[in-house]
């Protein structure tokens, strides 16, 4: 499905144009057109590649929505796949956007429901010192707001990792911590693997051998870079933590079960202490005179209640009961 | 065993040759002969040396079953070394597959049964445009089935993670669960070194210092080696994953074994208290007044049975039973 | 808010002046303008980034209090962010610095309470010589001084390491020790991400690719690189040690589980002799000698005591008790 | 003690040698000596030292049995340390080979018994078109016999953990299992730290640098050095999987220790329940109907064993015994 | 303090100079001065940085004694700062010498006590052809000598590690192994920490990018780095074997466990069934013909022991006890 098609010059909005007269646009100098797809069939996107001449490799990683983020060249041109990943319901989503980008054209194609990129464009337009740059500086747009996009993914699973972390110490919460643990590094590990590429393109893209398409626009790139580069830091904290808080609620879960072992275990002590005086005045000596006793009974009880209120601070004392 | 030796001129197949006609396709420009063997004897592939000047150690490793994949030159020829992987009864089968390539000659051997390569020739048939870049491109052709391949079982190994992590937080799995997770882990050990030094070499065939034969093939190698990045990344998240399930199963043993423990100590309690009353009313003192009363024994029982009731009742409230 | 506007000639501290002079101080050679502010309002900073002629893109990280330490290169003008760490009371505080510096001018911006600079300014003004060397002596002033107080951080780190070392092999302290570990491994992570992309800073600054700002710096930069170099030494020790204290921690808990066993055991033994004997003469047969003995009562306490004695006496041996 | 010295000229060998007539043959076009040391004594050295010009570091490094391995040139000569590990008993047993070459030489200095190298001079003296490549060729044979008697040894490893392997999953093998693991482990190290460093060694005489004495024999060295890769890569294996083993033994030895504990459980409840009901009807009351039923004793055992019976069916089937 | 202050010509000794003389030595041709300080306090360094030219920033890392090993040229000159490491009472100790170089001088400063480098010297004297080389010969042997001192201290290490192997694997030593084996990890990493940054030196010294001073020294610096690279290998593998045996040490403490548990709990059976048969008999049924029986009493104590007899020998025979 077609979202836009629009015609530049100069960095000003020239109007809408339809596909067939983009043919017209393209090679005019200061003038680039620029399209968004949403989940083309082959039929559109075979139109568009006849257009603008994309690779056929290209074609079938962007109708496909499962590749790796990357940057490739072809020839004058870009191809970039970038992750969209968007928290909903504790859950990640990802969806996929791939940009040809050549002399004269963006050509974004957006895969799965997610945001689109309608404020990108119209922030763009209303900047034309800056959109004058043409194709690149879509691309630094696009990318600039998928990347602006991570970081409440990233806030999200720090805050989950601290909720996580205040739990942690406390008793009898080891199994659902441990879950939430295991699915926070699943999440941690999703979102670095569409970071990490995604950031050795933006390096690629503000480096010493910038493709020429890109000349103006390396200090753009090199802030997406930057924000990339922090959110790898993030999301590498985040993993590591959550690798020592795995262990670390092993460890709370053997220190609560050694507690619980000497609070049972002093239980034990006072109940044999128990029973043990009750067997002894069970026996059936003929010859115990305490038996006899008009408050023997009464002695017993008192005895057997004294040894174990005994016990029982002494227990205490310890540590534990 | 020879499966195929047909000969090509411009990306269209000419005819099946005979080996010893080989030599006259040798040298031509536009033509080249694309031989299929299948666990060849040392006589066959000696005869296969002497036509295309093969290098004795290049042979060597052809025959010999247990290479690592690699990318070799040698001169103008590349000799490149593969590894089938399929997935059969949950257990991964690896083939080999070694292939040598020069100016107007492909030569494929396949060792260990697996699936051949005849739809591979069928489709390059197909495309004679892309064929004409002549031997690179079947080099391409071959290594991106390969690496096709290996895509179902990534997806294998995923399946099996997510069916463990499915598992590995109910109770009383964790033996069958690790004995998965440790499985998985050694596939996924084997499927890393099949896909990582086959990656190098896509790496190599795709970089800025291309052999001479693969000039006009660097965006198909690309695409191999996107594809084989991506099959690393699958690989490195379900190992990490599998680590990291592994000590997660560790620590629901010892969660689940402390809610045994608490289990067993209510019970051991309930049973203690009645083990004390009846131990005191089992005492021989002389005055003991319940004893004689009518309805002693029955009160007995019941203050028995309402202690272990009490007890019962506190224990389940506190999650214990 | 402005906190210093000086200007200097030479090395040499000219006098305060406003900012609507600051035009007439760039430009002149061995001249250079020093701008301190702290927590500048967005106008405040929009005036600076007009007469210095500051990146748009700087200028909002400058502005914004998150972001990962770095060093970018606008032209012939250098842009740094540093953090500051400080220990207040067990917790980590971080501010941020942010320098501009080009031909004629350096302007810092500090965010977020912290100590300022001003000592650094006094410092400076006290070594002519070497404050000639322009902006660049500044920025390796103020870096110099930031990582200087990584230091004391680094050091309560590793004092708070060993006082879990001497902790750690004592009993009783394990969930101490853990959320202290855990603590721990935090702060140093966090001081870690403040320092080495401050060290890749510094040593871009020292290499063999040295801006042109600083061509006579480099040694400082060294040095700086080389103190970031031994704090990230210290770093990973910490951060290695903690790994290793927390599976020791684990050890210990189930070393001190198991001789709390072991001493269990043994007491469920000697109670076990006694109920047994206990029962044995409470059984009813007719027929038991003993029960008629005059000294059978006290014979079986005796009894009863002595196998107690006895085990008591072993276990104590074997180190259970 | 000299083995062999023997003098070859364009691949073939001439006759052996005395040490005085060395210098007779060197400098010669076509020619070279090749000399075979063991264990020799410093005097013997000191006249090779003299006759070869080699670098007193080199010569001591020779005699001393504890290099690491690796590769140094000194001007147009070449030292290379290798060792040699063999499996003597389950124990890795280390050699050590030291060999000089240069225009016109080969010396090879072997420290420890171990397996001599007289078949490697007897195959090379059968190709005289490969001896032919001189000193280069002669480092390359014994590199690769001694790379080749590492894979017994990789094998013997890979097969000891595939029995640990076999055992992890059955109970009772733990203490066994963990012995082995922490041995292999071990040997692991060893024989990786025998084989990287000769890994870079064959690659830097393979790469795109190589020594001028080496020039003709790259391509062997590639495959000595893919060899190496091939060993490292199984070595890595060996080693993952054991750090994996370790961590599932742990898990089993738990998971175990839960059986254990259930089934412990399972006949204390059975006993406690015989306990129990032993005592009430030891209780002294004196209205208790049962006691004087004339099938009471019979019918209490029946009632003991039955309960005693219907728990032991219980916990039976919730696999507990 | 100084140590000596003599001044050399063409590797051999001239004579003790007093510190006012050495300009009369410098910059003349063959000569130089070799002056070793000993725990100098600022006055004496200034006389010699004025005397020398030295960087500021230098002179103050060699009187503080906190540094990290490193190298670094000034110009010409050069600047190095090693960690001396002994082994005493089981404790490391760590001394540093800072070594200033350059054409026609050398300057070592050494800090803390700890072993001197009167040897050194001696050495040095007795081999002119060696020492000739200059002022980096005098470094060579310097950092020879250090490097030299690790070996006993890894051998220290290596043997606490094997003494600490044999003792893994026996019951009851599961603290004293983790508490050695914590104190040899932080060992490891302290001697790692000496050794590493000094290897990047040496590496440099004998690299492809040598410093002046030292372009005839380059295969003893060789050496040199060859003896860091054994040193680091040793100490990852103690450090890898470390945190293996801690993992297999809290394996070991597991199975010890389990198999304390499972001799006691076969105790516990025993007793059990002792008391269910003495309560049996000490029921107060009317007719329990067994009790009146003449040798009742000794059968139903044969009947205990019996059981209890029969019990042990089964949980002998399952290992258990």
């Amino acid at each position: 499905m077609i979202i836009n098609c629009v015609a530049y010059e100069k960095g000003h909005r020239l109007h809408d144009i339809q596909t067939e007269e983009i043919g017209d646009y393209l090679g005019q100098p200061d003038r680039f057109v620029w399209v968004a797809l949403h989940e083309p069939d082959e039929a559109e996107m075979a139109r568009f590649q006849a257009v603008f001449g994309l690779h056929e490799l290209a074609v079938e990683d962007a109708l496909n929505g499962h590749q790796r983020p990357k940057l490739e060249e072809y020839g004058q041109s870009l191809f970039v796949i970038m992750h969209m990943i968007t928290m909903r319901d504790d859950q990640l989503e990802t969806g996929q956007v791939a940009v040809f980008a050549g002399p004269g054209y963006v050509l974004s194609v957006r895969l799965h429901p997610g945001r689109g990129f309608a404020e990108v464009r119209q922030r763009c337009e209303q900047e034309p010192a800056l959109l004058r740059h043409g194709p690149a500086f879509v691309i630094y747009a696009l990318m600039d707001t998928i990347v602006d996009r991570y970081f409440p993914v990233v806030e999200a699973l720090q805050a989950e990792l601290e909720s996580i972390e205040d739990q942690i110490f406390i008793r009898g919460t080891a199994r659902r911590s441990l879950e939430r643990l295991y699915q926070l590094k699943r999440q941690t590990m999703r979102l670095k693997h569409a970071a990490m590429p995604l950031g050795e393109a933006a390096g690629h893209l503000s480096g010493v051998r910038v493709p020429t398409l890109c000349h103006k626009t390396r200090e753009y790139f090199r802030d997406v870079y930057d924000h990339l580069n922090r959110i790898e830091a993030a999301v590498d904290t985040v993993r590591e933590m959550t690798i020592t808080a795995i262990q670390v609620n092993l460890s709370m879960v053997a220190i609560d079960e050694g507690e619980v072992h000497k609070r049972l275990a002093a239980w034990a002590a006072i109940f044999a202490v128990a029973t043990i005086l009750a067997g002894i005045w069970g026996m059936n000596f003929t010859h115990m005179p305490e038996l006899d006793w008009r408050l023997g009974y009464p002695l017993a009880l008192l005895v057997m209640g004294g040894a174990c209120g005994w016990l029982y601070q002494r227990f205490r004392r310890a540590g534990w009961l």
